[in-house]
């Protein structure tokens, strides 16, 4: 279905601050569509003819190497643009997005993007920050991968998870097996390192998590903290 | 020192296709440094001042997790834009930047970029397409670090290296700690990992690595293929 009537996206925190021609153009060419649990929106190594934007649901990006079971690379929520980076350069998709719950996305024809990008500056300001934020993300992650073993990357998880609720028993939002792709390990390994959390007072029942002692698991997870600089040399100046 | 004269980054690929007025104010403001091997740019957690553009060398990007050894993120070779992603939010820088080889940057003021940006829709849009870039790189980095194992990490880079290339016979650009961290391992799981790959007949005399069946290594390192669709399910339409 086309956006009819419009005014729908001006109600969009993402798309706050851009001048209302270039909204009015992005929406005009936008078409919704809602995807059922387990539908793929666009596949690795395909060429996007539009911009996916995520307004409702969650998704998986999945990372397809030959041969080998598909990783998960990421899991997004609503709101969210998704795949900005190879509408822009033309490339083919890094990612397969396939929709964890179900979901509603507004498509948004590459040349319309193109279009509005080259004459609004502001657009463009906005969706660098957009990227900008995603590209951060992924440091984040790749810094995660390789200082952290497995149950100190499942332990960070959980107390960014219980942060995040304000709670010391926390519900697993994804299944299992899920979450194992997207932290980096095998079903097999997300079991071993829930076991090995025991020792910091982690308890889990079904899919709910208690933390006996938070202060403990977040000790155990390392996270980014300022005493880091021990370890490297002065700024030069 | 200050860019006198100007003209330097009109010549720069990477500014290819800039409006003069936004090449000129950005020049204006920038500052040319040289960096010895080791030292450090900028600092993970550091509030950017201004935008680092690499001319010349190569640095690595360290993220370190609290008393955890640094490990790289990445390792970047001139001509590079690092850092993109904070000066645009403000955020804290995600890695420290340290020279490798050494390196000449040009130093541009976090101001001199937001205003040329806020007036600017191509310098927006370009830049758009190298944050873009970089954060295809870091996606496959995720893929590479959750689906495949050391060795066939250190395969697929040997394989990517040889093609660079175009020889059989490589020489390491690096030292193989820092490579180690690179690809995610620790300096014994490189050496194991080279040990595993002399059944795919790699041969290693120093830094210098000699590939004897390069089919038979590209085989093992499973490079993203056109045959992973068998895993998927079929696209939404």
């Amino acid at each position: 279905m086309t956006v009819d009537g419009g005014g729908y996206f001006k109600q969009l925190p993402l798309f706050a601050g851009i001048a209302e021609e270039s909204i009015s153009r992005l929406e005009s060419h936008a078409e919704f569509h809602t995807f059922p649990r387990g539908a793929v929106i666009q596949r690795q190594g395909s060429i996007p003819t539009a911009l996916p934007v995520l307004l409702e649901g969650s998704v998986q990006l999945l990372g397809c190497v030959r041969t080998q079971r598909p990783v998960v690379v990421d899991i997004v929520r609503a709101v969210e643009i998704l795949h900005l980076a190879p509408v822009l350069s033309t490339a083919p998709v890094p990612t397969t997005i396939q929709v964890v719950d179900p979901a509603t996305t507004v498509m948004i024809p590459r040349a319309a993007v193109h279009k509005c990008l080259s004459s609004d500056a502001h657009l463009a300001y906005r969706l660098l920050t957009i990227l900008g934020s995603q590209y951060e993300g992924l440091v984040s992650q790749v810094k995660n991968l390789k200082a952290r073993t497995a149950s100190q990357r499942l332990a960070a998880y959980l107390v960014e998870l219980a942060e995040d609720r304000g709670a010391r028993v926390v519900r697993l939002p994804f299944d299992k097996r899920l979450l194992a792709s997207r932290l980096g390990m095998t079903p097999e390994s997300f079991s071993r390192a829930l076991s090995t959390l025991r020792t910091y007072e982690v308890e889990t029942r079904s899919s709910e998590v208690h933390i006996g002692d938070f202060e403990k698991l977040r000790q155990y997870a390392l996270p980014d903290g300022e005493d880091w600089e021990e370890d490297t040399p002065e700024e030069y100046s």
